[in-house]
């Protein structure tokens, strides 16, 4: 049976940042990475829409994000890693009353130095060409009532970047420093033991100490390890393994869908290629004033990918299949849900057609939306990103390290100190994030 | 098809107590239980070891426990509704690591004028007949290394009562002002509806306000109501209306088990009828120093029941059977983990057999171990009790009452305001608990 210290489970960006950071503290262990897809972030982290933001309303999500963000521009601008970082901005389009509600949000922000601007209708409609701001672009105006642009906000240090790049990066680091991988391969359970073993059928029982003694697997290596640590990075499958041990992974999944449209006719290639908004000459991450609607350039594909928030009425999903493809987008969903709000503001989208989608797994922390990583004994447990585990990976992987070295600070890229036990459970600490998409 | 302004759904404690504060606070409503089994508190509500008790660590679950308490016994003191209440007390033994460790809650209780005294070693010998303060009453104790008990703490406001009679009060006040129920009859889903329908298939888009629009039934009444407002008091089924339309019920469930064991002998009789602790000369429920074991005497079966904690290693069940018989109490479980501890303590019970013993779930909110209480849009969920729901059911129901009727304030029994979003997700503002049994 193979010898490995710590076994991290799942090497989406979580996973791999995560093994990444406890290789680099602690360079004579053993640690393996199992995956049950073929390659690092080639789940829910290679599906995703993979931007990044540091305008949060949460304190402790701008650390985490801004952090994260710091490093990723290092590693593309000086360390010359190509993770096709495109620091594209972040543009809401704002109504009255959503200009009137995050005002204290952006106040706050303004006083911790979070990068961005107001812009009122006027630049608005210069800069953005074909925009509707009142809504009716799509000639539906009577029966979807789409709110009126009064105003926007702008992040600047906000952007894409290739979430498979990324992970690879790390998962190419581990490995070189000596980390390995298993993929194609299953864990399937997790064994409870005691921690002094007697011999007796039925143990552990109540009255002995116990924890994760072992890691069934299947697949490209089969059998049950027994590492001294485990970490789960195991996101929408998160319950699936700590139920059954009856450990609270804190995590829901649901389906969320992305939507390719070419960027083709002078209307949508002009507005890919909005000037103004940043030195790429690309128009942002674009949000509208209803439902979370929201729209990137693609530039390398000419194209836009759009996606929608779809909360409520959305289903929860238990335990998820492992295969993704169970849940594919709707194409329904797009034109009947989605294209009448985005032709609503830009009504080049009208006629536009969806070239290609697909659909993957958030998994959320409802709480309060912000990630969580608390240590059972033996046991680590990152996740709960809520959509935004790319954006604080390095962070959340820094983090893990920390936990996994019982250290009460962990450094974040930047020199930035951040106490674990906050995004612990026992004694979690961190405000609520209010700027949902 | 029935006109039915608020449907409750569930006739557990949560449930009834909730309908009759809403109806209370509304005599003009048309208020309809569902209930999916035969009488009022037929679920884990009445399989529950029903105990209450003030001494808590959290304020906020002080404040709910306490004015509760003071409802059921001005209930059964001065209106004469025989409730079963019997106010034994809790007896907590301690090791001396857990003393030191609960100072700062107790120091903390004292200042809210919370009822309980410390006991020494001394005094506890004297007062628990056969007591084995050191663990190894039952000849084991190389084996379960017991921790020995180095002092007390009483909580003199705390005791049992019947669950089903605390059920059955709520019901017939509640039939008495108006209110219905229908009883073998499940709630099957939660239709969601657009807030203005326009005719076209596929309502509600994301463009549309929704909300609940119907709730679909099966049994002694079919088909699908349309209140204006919904009551989920569903405890650990929560989950199964809620995850299909997306909505968080911040629940996980559990199964837990009682044990009951006749007082025969000598040894046992004269522990229940211990003196010194209440007026009624009865022991108290006594917790132990490991996994929580705890046991109560039933003075009217001539009986004990025994409890554990049992948390990590027992499974989270995610959509639970509604045949609670698919979740059998164990006796291997009682035999190999509960026994070796309570016989530990008190060797009497070491060759006592379980004569009944029964199973139920709790419904578990493990982000704070406190109950919430929330509003999203006409849909009203209140849980996640974690095994406290009748010790705080009458506050509970006051609160759903208050969030019905969209007042900040609820006023608990005995004049005591309590703000209802506390309870609420988006502005959870409580004290997590630290003493869970």
């Amino acid at each position: 049976m193979l010898d490995v210290d710590v076994l991290v489970i799942g090497a989406g960006i979580l996973g791999v940042a995560s093994a990444y950071h406890i290789l680099k503290n602690n360079p004579s262990k053993k640690i393996l990475v199992v995956e049950m897809y073929g390659g690092p972030g080639q789940g829910n982290t290679g599906r995703s829409n993979a931007m990044f933001r540091n305008t949060f309303s949460s304190r402790d999500n701008q650390i985490l994000s801004n952090s994260s963000i710091d490093f990723y521009l290092h590693l593309q601008g000086v360390m010359k890693e190509d993770i096709g970082l495109q620091q594209i901005g972040y543009l809401w389009l704002m109504s009255e009353s959503q200009l009137s509600s995050s005002e204290p949000y952006l106040a706050a922000m303004e006083e911790n130095g979070i990068e961005f601007r107001r812009m009122d209708s006027t630049e608005l409609k210069r800069l953005l060409s074909g925009v509707a701001m009142d809504g009716d672009g799509g000639g539906q105006s009577s029966l979807l009532r789409l709110p009126k642009v009064e105003g926007g906000v702008f992040g600047s240090k906000c952007g894409r970047l290739d979430p498979e790049r990324l992970a690879n990066f790390y998962a190419k680091r581990f490995v070189e420093m000596g980390g390995r991988f298993s993929f194609n391969t299953e864990a399937t359970g997790l064994t409870m033991g005691p921690e002094k073993r007697l011999g007796i059928e039925g143990e552990p029982f109540v009255w002995q100490d116990s924890g994760v003694e072992g890691v069934r697997l299947r697949g490209a290596i089969g059998g049950e390890l027994h590492p001294e640590a485990v970490v789960m990075a195991c996101g929408a499958w998160t319950n699936e393994l700590l139920d059954p041990i009856g450990v609270d992974g804190h995590v829901k999944a649901k389906k969320r869908q992305l939507f390719s449209i070419a960027a083709k006719g002078d209307a949508l290639e002009g507005l890919a290629h909005a000037k103004g908004f940043n030195p790429l000459g690309l128009l942002p991450l674009v949000i509208l004033p209803r439902a979370g609607v929201h729209f990137k350039p693609v530039s390398e594909e000419n194209s836009f990918w759009v996606a929608c928030e779809d909360e409520v009425n959305r289903p929860y999903i238990d335990i998820p299949e492992h295969d993704l493809e169970r849940y594919p987008a709707e194409s329904e969903y797009y034109e009947k849900g989605v294209k009448p709000i985005l032709a609503g503001y830009f009504p080049a989208f009208a006629r536009a057609k969806v070239r290609a989608m697909w659909a993957g797994l958030y998994s959320y922390n409802t709480v309060d939306f912000l990630p969580f990583a608390f240590r059972e004994d033996n046991l680590i447990i990152v996740g709960g990103d809520s959509g935004s585990g790319i954006m604080k990976g390095d962070s959340l992987g820094r983090i893990v390290g920390a936990l996994y070295g019982n250290e009460e600070e962990a450094l974040l890229y930047g020199d930035v100190p951040y106490r674990v036990s906050k995004l612990s459970f026992e004694r979690r600490d961190v405000e609520r994030e209010e700027w949902v998409i």
